[in-house]
């Protein structure tokens, strides 16, 4: 692909491709210090729950080494760990970079290990994707979104390149568009045929376009299943269901938190009503209107058909499956 | 309130307020040729089903007077006639005031029949808004959807009216934001609470937000109660049922097609892709890119709890509600 490292370690600074400029320009950032480190997160310009884990993780190495006090250095590490509070492979790689003896070589562990664990997910998710399947996607989750191989739109990327020729249609996804900025720009580089349409296009398209599947990424799993994504996805998965369609969800063993019970216990980010107001530099409702703005959505698990991760797919019943999943990635780490 | 007419006789023009304009500029234009009054429709400097439908007679009654031959006049009206495909009110305008012996006459009957109908129709649908009710919405149906009171909306600001304080969930209704831009326009002047939200957020409002109903507006109703509306309603509708919340369709006499027997022969509108592709000005997904972008959708009269018209609220089997109502309208014109 013709484009810079969507996150790069450069010594002094965690250099990322500026995720809010895309698709009309190519523009490579550099964070050097707390604030910039959690203003990229915060801003938008790193987004996509594992890419946020990798671009942590160096950042917390970084600031290790920039930062002398360990009081100074913890409470910077603080802010980096809460810049965004939904998804939790944010916390996770916080936690493991601050774990280990050595910093940065944990950092370049987590990114090597979501390059493998990506590969692997798109491996085992490409076998639910039928030749000339008509695959229905919300949001951004290909490499832009975890700075290796991608989850959801890994998978349908893998599914091409086995010759499988899928058709996908692309939500938007307003209010930042991620699908049709980066989802697009994504399925263009790889080369697959794909359709944009609004997100209220979503229910038509089931209806009259004969989609096969749904298949999206996570922000945080809850160990019942429950799954928390970007706005949009808890509606997909009602409308899927009503019309008898699958719906997936791809994500890697950090996007589960085995600590919660269920899904409402997950923190949902509320961001600002002016997201919802205006597009980029056009103001579209009259000044002053409140907003309703939640970036995410908690879809329950029963509406998920399988969990798609590095580890195989996984079915209901949820209670069993996520726990023996959990089980063997600890047998795994402990190893 | 402080805006011009939605749509006014000139005598020598068709004026109509440029609702591809608001809520930024408030702009008057005037349709004098069939190029001009096509183009409006087409365009959707006006829009709404039943403003189409005012707009279009009194459009033909102007080019009666402008167009000598009659071969010209009717290639001039079959134009304006199927400027657009979905929305049933145009074709029945435009029939009402050819068949009539003064067009002009017909044509400000048809203005001051809406008015009436929809200040029917809002008194009888407030009584299903209760106090302090939160209602969701999507696309535009309030005064400049109709040349008069409005359909949904109308009846939610009737409601307003009444004093019970109805809460507004506004979908921002892509691509073209009829909800962003003219919907909270038109709360905002009849001083109605608010809230934009972005289409894919509508579940989540559903189950967090509490919301009492769900109202829209109609371009075409079939025998059995099948509705075309704006795209992004037959999801609603489903998303609705899922959370057991009443979903209605407020609708005048116009905009039912008893010539059809279901939905499945509801001609559906298909528009140019660079409405999903674009964001008002501003360019989002890349170049060249494909877009599915139906204007519309419909939505199985099983989904629907009621229809709000100006004969009052008629329930499920529509079979016998839709048949007693098409002969009781039949009765009355009769007389």
């Amino acid at each position: 692909m013709n484009r810079p490292a969507v996150v790069a370690w450069e010594g002094d600074a965690v250099a990322f491709l500026d995720q809010r400029r895309l698709p009309h320009e190519v523009r490579v950032e550099r964070a050097r210090t707390v604030d910039e480190i959690e203003s990229a997160i915060r801003g938008l310009g790193v987004r996509g729950a594992p890419c946020i884990g990798v671009f942590a993780a160096y950042g917390v190495a970084l600031l290790r080494n920039t930062i002398a006090g360990d009081h100074e250095f913890r409470q910077a590490v603080g802010r980096v760990r809460e810049a965004r509070p939904t998804a939790v492979n944010l916390a996770w790689a916080v936690d493991r970079v601050l774990a280990s003896g050595d910093m940065l070589a944990e950092a370049q562990l987590i990114a090597e290990e979501q390059a493998r664990t990506d590969a692997a997910m798109a491996a085992h998710g490409a076998e639910l994707i039928p030749n000339e399947g008509r695959v229905l996607t919300h949001c951004n989750t290909g490499p832009l979104a975890t700075a290796a191989g991608g989850t959801a739109l890994g998978v349908i990327i893998e599914a091409h390149r086995a010759g499988k020729r899928p058709r996908v249609f692309v939500d938007e996804t307003r209010p930042l568009l991620q699908g049709a900025r980066l989802t697009m720009f994504e399925l263009r580089e790889a080369g697959v045929d794909a359709v944009l349409q609004s997100d209220a296009a979503a229910a038509s398209a089931m209806a009259r376009e004969r989609i096969d599947l749904v298949i999206v990424g996570a922000d945080r799993i809850a160990r019942n299943g429950d799954t928390a994504n970007k706005v949009g996805t808890y509606g997909l998965a009602i409308l899927a269901a009503h019309h008898g369609i699958p719906f997936y969800v791809a994500a890697p063993r950090s996007t589960f938190d085995f600590t919660l019970r269920d899904g409402a216990d997950i923190p949902i980010e509320q961001r600002d009503a002016e997201e919802v107001l205006a597009f980029g530099a056009a103001r579209v409702a009259p000044e002053h209107s409140a907003a309703y703005n939640p970036a995410f959505d908690v879809t329950p698990a029963h509406l998920i058909a399988a969990f798609v991760t590095e580890h195989g797919v996984l079915r209901p019943p949820y209670g069993e499956s996520l726990a023996d999943f959990e089980f063997r990635e600890a047998l795994r780490l402990s190893r």
